[in-house]
């Protein structure tokens, strides 16, 4: 009985499969609050009680189930509510059951044939996508993660402006210039690096005191940089920045980039969600005024890891900017139309299929579905903000705009002076502090960061609906009360 | 009963799961002969047949379940032994399994706190991978795929000889060379264009009559390119080309390299699993003096899409290149050794897990179980091409080096005659026609593609060991039976 070949037989792999799906079923899918978020163990610790090792023969079935328990035991439960650490979280049930099946049926997305539901269902998201950012906007690519989208379009800012860069290179062209909000995320400046145009060439815009592009800054970048001899070639205006959930001005850069001939790209990984809430739709606008536009259900949505999407209003750009035409994957003779194999207008070749789990999550929830979703996940966001407001032993670092609630635990000693910033170097270990004490007893996992000087604070943020106000309460009150303890 | 916050409850979900874990074990994990590879539909006629549109509210279980169904039934099934059309194949029951657990856990693998187990699977993987290609070996990624694992690798050859690319850019760089044989894969030109390096500045390498680099064009291009002023910065040397399966002359290329002070990568993507084979292992002698490598086991190891690593010699070198330390993330006052937090290394941010299928088909199997899947791969392969030789219906295109037997069917009036290629415009439209009747039927899909001015040939190939010999003989009558049909 051969152990090695990748076909599933029922007399051998069923069982375990089935084992695997109820062990899923008992220890991960309904996580409830009362289990830890995680089981915290330094790596150390961790290779002491994981056995990682790879050896030369295989291990049992029930060695194996050992195994996959162990793995659940001593990962994060990102779907936990009190997992409110990163731009994703939650686990959506519907997204769940279609990822199962996606990896069931083990495709890749590149042409028609191989893979034609996928295919249409990618047509038919980015066709829908589209129409809620505005007319003309027509096209757009699945891409693995909203840094890699980003990429993509500042690479077509350059490929608008120069198009022979693409069969010659860069090195002939003037040095190139992206500008973007100093708060922008970072992948502007790896992928400026890595297209050759180099991270110095990424121009920081400065922000407002609540982390916004200011307009006449970026005007007055523009100008430096052409009396230098450098080509602005394109704006980034970001929706939702990583830390404070700002959205720049578009309307303003929009007209700048008019003025001076230059792309303009919206990195709405983060904030983009928002075209589903009617509620909150006018965040976006003038999105319709850019050349390209990246949105990651993955974030806001909660669909599971990774859905990310590049949307572009000129419905050539991509293929004249991207395709080589393989002839292996895109035959000139195929036996039906070619322009359902996607393929060729991506940067990748073989390609997971993302759009599965999103698109069924549409059709479970409907659009009505993520709009609910995202007005509670406000709602809550806005209870947190007034309890930091309310509660003296917190303090709010800049007004929110969005699902970002940035704020400072203050220890007793700082509550009653004026100028708390004069203290920033004690307060800037406050957080860290706080949270590895919470990481250790596994109760909540909540994101910190310094920025522009400031000291350490803390960043709420949820994209699980399923948080309450309730929650809420007790978040602030652990916080509290660890800090108290920790700080006399 | 809100049915939009992302956590799963069991009285509303669990019911619903269930069924579409049962559909999954029914209609798709254990997909035998009997059933058809696809089921064809023209883009009209599946659009007709299938519900893609999203709409305003969402849909019942009983509806979903429907859905998932036709899904399944549309869908080509890529683990069937009869998919023989892409570089993948096959299902594997145990990295199925990591693969639903990976979902249900839904991690982003950037920070060891974040994805504690991950990162330490990562971390053995990598390890012992570089341990199985040579000493020296150390550091490596996990990419979304091939293409974007060998763009990586342009931009360190790029790096390293200018390290200051990273900050300035390409424009003030001279024009920039990298050499890969006519028939490498396609992403070296794409990245080579993305990267600002130019599409025309891959310079193509003859190759011999079986598809490997012939090392003294190499040397004549790279000595008439340093004469028009263009700087030589690497050669990618192919193990296991995407059509025919070649091996390029891995130390004749180093020889080459280290002369000229170039960065040697070899594209292993589709050959690089041999390392699990002692039998066939020597194919790959020499890959430990390349700079960096790439390896799919979502190729040869028949691993869940997608799962693709870039390995490299240099310890240093990926952190040097891409990282950017941002702050929100590689807190520099973190709780435990930073040096765990492999995310700064990688060109993206938020990452989808994909180590842990392969990781867990490895303890599953024990490296000695690919190898017994590599060895059974391999006689088949050397069987395939054993009965296109003995059947005169049949005409090898080239000898077979590896898994790939590209071969064309002869129609009756062309077996005759000695010099087939002068019927060469006949022949090139005979493998589309029998293709699509194959398709159409749903019974084998087989590859073809035309290769250097050659007719469209068939090209075998399967990742699936559970495809025995009784399979080839039932593949190649069935191709014989329908060319007889069409072509009287």
């Amino acid at each position: 009985m051969d152990n090695f070949s990748p076909m599933p037989r029922p007399e051998v792999h069923e069982a375990f499969l089935k084992e695997v799906v109820e062990l899923m079923f008992k220890n991960v899918v309904f996580t409830t609050r009362r289990d830890k978020v995680l089981l915290w163990q330094t790596p150390e610790q961790l290779e002491e009680h994981f056995d990682f090792q790879l050896k030369q023969t295989g291990e049992t079935h029930d060695k194996l189930i050992g195994i996959l328990k162990n793995t659940i035991k001593f990962s994060v439960k990102t779907g936990h509510p009190y997992f409110i650490n990163q731009l994703f979280s939650g686990l959506d049930p519907y997204g769940l059951a279609a990822q199962w099946l996606t990896d069931s049926l083990n495709a890749s997305v590149y042409t028609y044939e191989v893979a034609p539901v996928f295919t249409l269902m990618e047509k038919q998201v980015i066709k829908e996508v589209c129409r809620m950012i505005g007319p003309q906007w027509e096209d757009g690519l699945f891409c693995p993660g909203g840094s890699f989208a980003n990429g993509i379009a500042v690479n077509l800012a350059r490929f608008r402006r120069y198009p022979d860069v693409k069969s010659h290179g860069a090195s002939h062209l003037p040095r190139l210039i992206v500008l973007a909000s100093e708060e922008c995320h970072y992948s502007i400046y790896k992928f400026a690096a890595f297209l050759g145009i180099g991270e110095n060439n990424v121009c920081r815009v400065l922000t407002d005191d609540i982390g916004r592009i200011v307009p006449s800054d970026m005007e007055k970048k523009i100008a430096e940089n052409i009396e230098q001899g450098a080509v602005p070639i394109m704006a980034v205006a970001t929706l939702g920045t990583t830390v404070r959930g700002a959205f720049d001005p578009i309307n303003e850069i929009a007209e700048i980039c008019k003025k001076h001939n230059m792309w303009l790209h919206i990195d709405a990984a983060w904030g983009g969600g928002l075209i589903f809430s009617q509620k909150h739709r006018a965040k976006l606008n003038g999105i319709e005024r850019a050349n390209s536009l990246v949105v990651n259900p993955h974030k806001l949505l909660a669909v599971p890891q990774q859905c990310s999407l590049l949307l572009v209003k000129d419905p050539k750009i991509l293929l004249e900017c991207y395709s080589r035409g393989a002839e292996y994957l895109f035959q000139k003779d195929k036996h039906y139309d070619r322009s359902y194999d996607l393929g060729d207008k991506y940067l990748q070749c073989g390609r997971k299929c993302d759009v599965f789990k999103f698109w069924f999550m549409w059709k479970a929830k409907g659009s009505s579905g993520f709009a609910n979703h995202i007005d509670t996940l406000m709602d809550v966001a806005e209870y947190f903000e007034q309890q930091v407001n309310n509660r003296p032993e917190f303090l709010l670092v800049s007004e929110r705009q969005y699902m970002n609630v940035c704020f400072w635990y203050l220890p007793r000693y700082l509550r009653s002076k004026t100028n708390i910033l004069e203290n920033g170097s004690q307060l800037h270990k406050v957080a860290p502090q706080i949270r590895a004490f919470m990481i250790k007893c596994g109760s909540v996992m909540l994101g910190y960061q310094p920025l522009k000087g400031l000291p350490n604070f803390f960043r709420f943020v949820s994209q699980n609906s399923a948080l309450t106000r309730t929650d809420v309460d007790f978040i602030l009150d652990h916080i509290q009360e660890i800090g108290d303890a920790l700080f006399q």
